[in-house]
């Protein structure tokens, strides 16, 4: 308890950029920013860095959080064989879905997580979100803003050979501490370099494992993950946001006894961070892997649900 | 029907790219496109072109299309003045949500309509579209596509002088024809020619209107929108996608006596065209006046939801 | 004000039945009261008083209360023409729904309303209704207890000749009052005795007329209902529970300026009363009305949905 | 399949009621029959036998099957701590739930199960449920007739001794025959009879079961069950209904190779026997047990989905 609270105090950028807002970190992103992240692209191959939204995933049910269910209101059977009582042989099927809004590839929203009764800012948490969502840092208030310089450290690529792996990816239970990010900067080059505003996709492999293996404890098990040493590391940076290829983005179990999601405490309420988490990172790694360059522009806008406090997305990743 | 059938066969593009092909018109998008898109960001400023996920929407339950209804699992309330049941302060909100998939802001994958009981490259559209989803075109196949040169054509501002409107804006029942679209083109300048490739969006100005005058019968209601005698157009321009900021792409009440959405018959099952709807246009449109620059980086990917044959989204425009 | 709190002091039951107390009116149901239910049924004609869960519902989005939507995951369709991958000739379909569970006939449970922060039996409110649902009272509680002596009073029919309707149905905005009840009980004679223990049934008539001119505001709009008056006399009968064919159960608009639903404010959380709104009662009523008997055995269990405020039910009256 | 096709044959009653029917066996259920039902009533105790709607339940996504997602949209902690915009000190709570109507207790409808492309009353599968839901024989039509004389054959009771089991519970994969179901009958004596029109609630013990050691496979898995053979059976003695307290009605694994679910494919889509599944049986059991009476008054109208092929419902035995 002392750590936390020792660190969110370290970390913590409430009133930096003033009491009304709502972005913290995005901040860091501005025009010239993202001006920047579009002068990178080169040959113009793209990434979509988006798990499936899909009935088999690995929800298992905590926290009422199932995987999505998608269903259909009218089918292509209905229109070949049926009567849809549209006239001149129009046709169509048409659907919908129910889904957590964690449930697959997601940001965090700053009205996500709490500490000791306080959001993002210092506001009192009851007083954000309530039942009819967060009244105050929803989702849709970063609409226009998660564009902008991409950094992939592939952290299970670049540990592979020194912890003896056969595959490139990290062990469930391994924490990426501020040095394995620093190693992975180093070995991957200047493309690496990890500055003020830029949104960092860090690659522990675990999300290649279950391609493999099947899902096995995806949500919630043991999992790689950075370690609750890197909040002053992603403090100093000044990054915009990380997502990473895990469900949880911090190593599971968490570094602590009884502890739970302790990195999250302190980067969410404190730093004002986006996080996203259960992104797949493993073709646009492979690429960069092959041609050396680990920058990109990256498109990640949430889908703006008003209220919500995390979004389902899409992320592109164009080099 | 004979002016379906004719239309139909003149701009059919079924076996251009194979018999496998699931992505019709998104073909003409290649890197050197997407290169070219990127190389065209000038200042960096960005546009979300979404309108809002809200409860508040358009829907009116036809079709079983309701708005959206986004619920929290737990909320701040619970975290300042409950017991949430974790460690060392730490506290959290969650929240799922339930909604038709063309809710709002949204993409038309190619199994969304039929032509007299077939689906995109000539694919019957029971095989294609079931109770199980879209399973040859299901929008997730177009996940890494929907990235490239955007281009808009204000046409509610080209003609506002010309049709003595009060606001930019066309009014309800206008069909924009192929010399409408021409027309906007030439007052807009070269960076609005339209091309191979391009993903074209057509700003009517009626989303402004509900933006002022409530949302009314924005959803299937009369509405400006596109001619029917723009599919040919539309095939020789060799486009790739379009997107307007109406509820039904086409000018509604249609064209013809008894009829549905005939210009959707054309472009989607017949010409492999992605449409997309209820986009939000008006602040990108206003800087595109401004600076008379029309054209942008446009990252407009579709959520890979399995089997769906449409997807909600945030698009965003990079300038 | 001032009325509420003196009315609520005036109808309060909060420790009657123990300070764990859950049932609430439940607790005047007992084994001989239902025993003597069942020895009421003489031809054994029953009626569903049920309205339809349609999507063609009466909802209008308020509080996010939308019609229910049901989807199918498999149809006949696909057992017909398609390959649903069962063995001998199996098909089969399935379906889901999504609905708020006050969408049509439904129970309140205890947990619905409150009173100036206070629950049923005294409780906090904010302890007892978390997100996630409802910690103490929640409907599956009641699960085996709604089932009891139903009796019918007609207002609508009563009145309908002193008030000179062309149909038995009260006009929207009229208030039922304790004479109006007193009234309908004498005009139908003995079987219509209300006393402890009751499921009363009040038919407005409102129902009736949305059948004959469609929905209007039925949901929260303009209804005939019972009087704020009323409370001391539920109290006095002692009745387990009542419900109303109109969709809040008392009047609308309220007696009150500036006021809400008044009357459950006393009934739910001071007196402990279960309310039904939305019963389809004219069918019940055509009987009742034919052979002069309006008490029947009243089968109207809750679904025991762990935690919730309120449950859909068909209830079903047997004579 | 020749089984199969022998099977239905023998048991088929298309037409017995008519070209149009849609209520088969229910048409056993008369006014009489019900009015007898009520006869049966002494004490009045009464029996939920609902399994419960709840998050924690036995669905594993089978057929995107998932357990209940309950969802609170306004909570108590509103109404103590937060604005909640009500008049007069008014405070309120609100939900919705999205589940699969066979998630938990639930009756299967006559569209629920097709035999070679064939539903109830023979007509095609397709013509029958479609996306839109069953066109025909959904589930409220069955509205009002689920109402009478229900009889208990507590097989796992009747069995323990014989096979020397520990629990009143049968084994999974223990195919209950006809010959069980009448040594059942003869040990539970007179009011175990069982004949047109009852409603018989089959009691594996599976359920218990799982209550002392959790839900385990139940949803699928291995179960005891009715047999193959005691289609027959229920064919002769004219029953209306027969529920059971497992996942699936019939045995599991089914008794043939490459087999799924056999006795469903005769007694829905050929007898138009409606079946119940996942009651909850085990209080009403040790009560029968106790006094010897194993009939009562079976009220379990299902919630009137329009279009639904199946329903939730709480049923209530009334003895």
């Amino acid at each position: 308890m002392g750590s936390i609270e020792a660190m969110a105090a370290r970390c913590r950028n409430w009133g930096r950029w003033g009491a009304d807002d709502v972005l913290g970190t995005l901040n860091f992103i501005d025009d010239a920013k993202r001006a920047q992240a579009a002068g990178i692209v080169r040959s113009g191959v793209v990434f979509s860095l988006a798990q499936a939204f899909d009935t088999n995933g690995p929800q298992n049910g905590w926290r009422r959080r199932t995987n999505p269910v998608h269903t259909m209101t009218d089918t292509g059977l209905e229109a070949e064989f049926g009567d849809q009582g549209f006239p001149h042989g129009f046709g169509g099927s048409d659907d919908v879905i129910a889904m957590p809004l964690q449930c697959s590839t997601q940001w965090d929203g700053l009205g996500h997580i709490f500490d000791r009764g306080h959001a993002w800012n210092g506001r009192r948490a009851g007083a954000v979100v309530t039942s009819d969502g967060d009244q105050v840092t929803g989702i849709q208030t970063a609409a226009a803003h998660l564009v902008g310089r991409g950094v992939l450290l592939d952290v299970g690529r670049a540990l592979q050979e020194q912890l003896g792996l056969e595959h490139p990816e990290l062990p469930d239970g391994f924490a990426i501490t501020p040095e394995h990010l620093e190693a992975t900067i180093a070995a991957q080059g200047a493309t690496a370099a990890v500055g003020r505003g830029d949104i960092l996709l860090v690659r522990t492999g675990q999300y290649a494992r279950t391609r493999r293996d099947g899902w096995g404890h995806y949500a919630g098990g043991p999992a790689p993950g950075l370690s609750f040493t890197t909040a002053p590391w992603l403090h100093e940076k000044e990054v915009a946001a990380v997502a990473t290829d895990t469900w949880g983005f911090e190593v599971r179990p968490n570094e602590f006894d009884d502890a739970f999601q302790p990195l999250h405490q302190i980067v969410i309420p404190n730093m004002g961070l986006f996080i996203g988490e259960m992104w797949a990172l493993d073709d646009l790694a492979e690429h960069c892997a092959a041609d050396g360059r680990y920058e990109f522009l990256l498109s990640a806008p949430p889908l703006p649900i008003t209220g919500a406090v995390g979004s389902p997305l899409n992320p592109v990743a164009l080099k």
